[in-house]
């Protein structure tokens, strides 16, 4: 048995947070069904991929095959009637709705949760906002960047005589489907003991203020604004970015024992002055500190550096680029690989963030084709071949591809 | 009703992670017991702060308040006997035990999860490991930004003529904790529908492994490296930070639509070329594209941009230090700030990543001071004054107050 096995999720949300939350959910068992707009579907499809990309990927991006295993696709136009109807009779059956559209989008098409739960009562509504449900800037769009910048997240990534760059990957967007996915199964504990539905949500902002915690709880507390120091930070010296003959490995040893292991694993010599051996000094001597480890370092190779500070415990680890990371023997030792197949062609992809002893994540459906289950999904949920085929010629279907 | 109310949780980690995880199941009911270490207690009591801001901030560092409301703190000698047998009859009773020690520690105190089970099945027993409790680099050491530089994330953030830098918050520490928070959370709703306990667990690198899961799949299925491009992205143009004349501003107009609209909002004569009008172009045109936009956007104020671009619906925002973001009106408008009183002293923090309508999260209790619950937990879970007694004399709650 998976954990959320029997658990029905209706999916109407597009590109990165709501496909990766809904992911996840399928991963640990849910049946997952994506609505998509039938001419394209979920523009991530289409995400950053070339014509010649796609065509030797099944037709559809990496960012898309990274975010949607595990789901059955449903093409639904909601701009018309027929297709709303249809929406509202899966919502009526459904275990979890989701959204990320825009404020009153839902409740616009009769899908909004105090429409869904008149059928629904036991339905748990989740919506990812970029800013929220209320306030000044609730209509505002957002994006990852967006939310990147507004949160300060930026003003403090980059180097300190440069102006702010952005943190490399999607850390916001992706953080908030973790916080949805947390939602949502609290919401689904609470839906067993009691047998109460609930609406749930998350935010971009939410999300980004989540990962800013202890920098806005330091700026309430004491008013600092922090700088932008590269690899280094505030905390502790040596702890940032170092140079190895053959690249750069990151080096942290911010208290004095592991500081007094770091030297005798390196250079006893060069680093053991009695001006280094507090941290205290250590952070006040930080260029000096920084240039005689960096004169030592670099003359050792990344492995050399990994295999002497790692063997008496200073944390040590190379920087590595994304090829290096994705193929590192460790990440598959693991499992944070799930491979399988669609159309015949290999999918590699990263697994589930985490892992259930008793009850096992599993890949069971590729990332599906746009429309692919729209008539098995809505045989599943009870409507007729005679219905099915009197909503096609309303156009709920638009013109996707129905089998 | 709060969703996890009654479920009692026994909170063995240390500094940020683990301690956010735990605060998160607190605020939305759960009975947090944070096991601390009796002579200096969780590290993060004292991170960053100076001799002068501890003591203004009632003996604790900013970093601590941030992640330890909703908890009783018990101080037990786990180097000693008798604080492991106390240690033992709590996590009996528990509904979850969580810890982030390095793989075999709590196995080597009679408190693996093998031990714990035989006394209670039932529990939920969930770890947070570095690189994982398997593979290579099982027993290497590791903190958010060793994570960095291993998952690539590191080489995708920063100028591309520049070395990399840090993404500024523990953004791998913090994903982990919400990982930990859902897989606990879908054990919870497993166990309330099979009666069933499990073993769950995350780590660092798979938490960088799913933040960086598009740049994986993308890396598996085409052999893209990306590059480091300052704030903008290789997807569209323009999708980057412009100036204006009293700050910077993140625009994102991916699509040629928005961009005709922000053509419209800002300057058609300068920004209304043919050439620009069609986003491959634009992308080919990048340099072009990004200067002339530049000239642009420096002749407005921020306030003039977020305005103009804002009610054309093209995606803006500011970019903002950490007291611009902390004390925008609109985190205090969703619910994402909570404050609390802390010996007299008013404390102002991060609320919950997310909302539950019908189970709100709450503010119960301050960040504990060390050891101040030691006393009326063992009582709450049935051990009789005598016993405790018997246990401080054995040492169990080392030095620490236990009042």
């Amino acid at each position: 048995m998976q954990a959320l096995e029997g658990i029905r999720v209706l999916d109407f949300s597009r590109v990165f947070a709501g496909p990766d939350s809904t992911q996840i959910l399928g991963d640990h068992g849910a049946d997952v069904i994506k609505i998509e707009e039938p001419e394209r579907g979920d523009d991530a499809r289409y995400f950053g991929a070339t014509r010649d990309e796609l065509k030797s990927q099944g037709g559809v991006s990496s960012s898309f095959l990274a975010f949607n295993r595990n789901k059955r696709s449903v093409a639904l136009d909601l701009g018309c009637e027929a297709g709303r109807e249809v929406a509202r009779r899966l919502a009526a059956q459904a275990d979890v709705v989701l959204n990320n559209f825009r404020p009153g989008a839902m409740a616009k098409w009769g899908l909004g949760y105090e429409q869904v739960k008149i059928a629904n009562p036991r339905v748990v509504y989740a919506t990812f906002f970029a800013y929220g449900p209320t306030g000044p800037l609730a209509h505002f769009g957002a994006n990852d960047l967006a939310l990147q910048a507004h949160s300060g997240l930026m003003s403090i990534t980059g180097d300190g005589d440069r102006p702010p760059v952005r943190c490399g990957t999607a850390a916001i967007d992706l953080h908030a489907s973790l916080g949805l996915v947390s939602a949502i199964t609290m919401a689904l504990f609470h839906r067993e003991r009691t047998g109460e539905g609930q609406e749930v949500n998350t935010s971009l902002l939410l999300s980004s203020a989540h990962l800013m915690n202890y920098f806005y709880t330091d700026y309430w507390i004491t008013g600092n604004l922090h700088a932008r120091m590269g690899t280094a930070n505030h905390l502790s010296v040596p702890n940032q970015a170092f140079p190895a003959s053959d690249g750069m490995v990151i080096i942290i040893a911010p208290n004095d024992e592991m500081w007094a292991r770091c030297v005798q694993a390196l250079d006893p010599a060069m680093l053991g002055k009695p001006e280094f051996a507090r941290a205290s000094d250590r952070l006040t001597r930080r260029v000096e500190v920084v240039a005689t480890l960096s004169a030592v370092t670099a003359r050792f190779t990344c492995k050399e550096l990994l295999a002497r500070l790692g063997a008496v415990k200073v944390n040590v680890s190379k920087v590595q680029d994304i090829g290096e990371a994705a193929d590192h023997e460790q990440l598959e030792a693991v499992g944070g690989i799930v491979t399988y197949e669609r159309h015949g062609r290999p999918v590699k992809a990263v697994a589930s963030p985490f892992k259930m002893s008793g009850t096992p994540a599993s890949v069971r459906r590729p990332a599906p084709e746009l429309g692919e289950h729209t008539v098995e999904v809505l045989t599943d949920f009870g409507v007729g071949a005679d219905e099915i085929e009197a909503f096609r010629q309303s156009g709920a279907f638009g013109t996707a591809p129905s089998s």
